[in-house]
């Protein structure tokens, strides 16, 4: 399976959370708790990815700064699903940037 | 094609840059400012999620909140690169912790 | 003069350039762009000062934290003025959390 | 008394406070974390000053953006005295930079 397969099934993962009581998850935790709650994770996670990065940089282990920009992937996740949105959007949007559709490189494939 | 896809092409393009010209293009620019400057630009993209955020809840369009997610999302990504990670590390790194192993997955679905 | 007169005149020179042109100045300018503009400054010269601050604790000079320590103080003042707020409405809220008003102060001090 | 005075009584109380037992107190504990947890903090408090401010735009109260700004400017003085620096050395960088000079300015009113 192609890793970019995790992000279909964490959304899907995100999505069904939103139906689950408050105290039976992290993130229907933070569901509960509302966008605020849930954009200072992020500001956080950002903190911690600049901090992880600096020391990466005097060469401590790389992991640090892998686990960072999970978290900060996954929240942005969690504040995507919480507004309505998925992680579909956004990959959308990166295409549609770098001039990559979807219907033209399965086209340029065959 | 799954629209997952587009990281790894992503991936790609971010690793052909780093051997570009600084002024061929802005990921080619941005590797050859250093660390700081893309760390910079990963708390500039975080603020800027956090504020377009705020605003889709007040009523504005929600594409701003996926631009700016696709913002940080994008710079995340350079960052991996100049550390010598790419988007995989990240994804496997989300598998890990939610349990979906991309091998696991492949065997159940048979 | 006690340092932090600074803050007073400061404070009254970010008044008088609510009233000038744009153009006129860089505070007028961010004035004119309006509060995104000044949170964006706010979320960059945070970003900064962590940086700075890792950078410091590598044995990197000591000024650096302390001018990106300065801008964010800055920023946050244009923010204050920009909302019809002043730097005394923060110093106030910060003698009434550690319990030590202007006042107390100057009589216990007879 | 001027309520900057406020700043020089806070510099000496986060002074005093970095020979205090770490669970004496919550700048102690602050200290004992180290500067990652210091930094992680100015992080979230800039995080949490542009959500009150986005707030503040649409009609909320002002006094949650002034609370959090307290915050922020409490927190980067928590990190000048970690560092061996004080509120001061900002001060004298905001007067050198906007040319008030503290000795300028006492001359001046002679």
């Amino acid at each position: 399976m192609n890793n970019s397969e995790i992000l279909v099934q964490l959304t899907e993962m995100l999505e069904q959370r939103k139906s689950a009581a408050p105290e039976s998850s992290y993130v229907a935790s933070l569901y509960d708790k509302g966008l605020d709650a849930i954009l200072k994770k992020i500001g956080e996670e950002a903190t911690e990815t600049v901090m992880a990065a600096k020391d990466v940089a005097q060469g401590e282990n790389r992991e640090k700064l892998v686990y960072e920009i999970a978290d900060l992937w996954f929240h942005t996740m969690v504040l995507m699903a919480d507004q309505g949105l998925s992680t579909d959007d956004v990959l959308e949007e990166l295409a549609r940037r770098f001039g990559v559709s979807g219907h033209d490189e399965k086209a340029a494939r065959k």
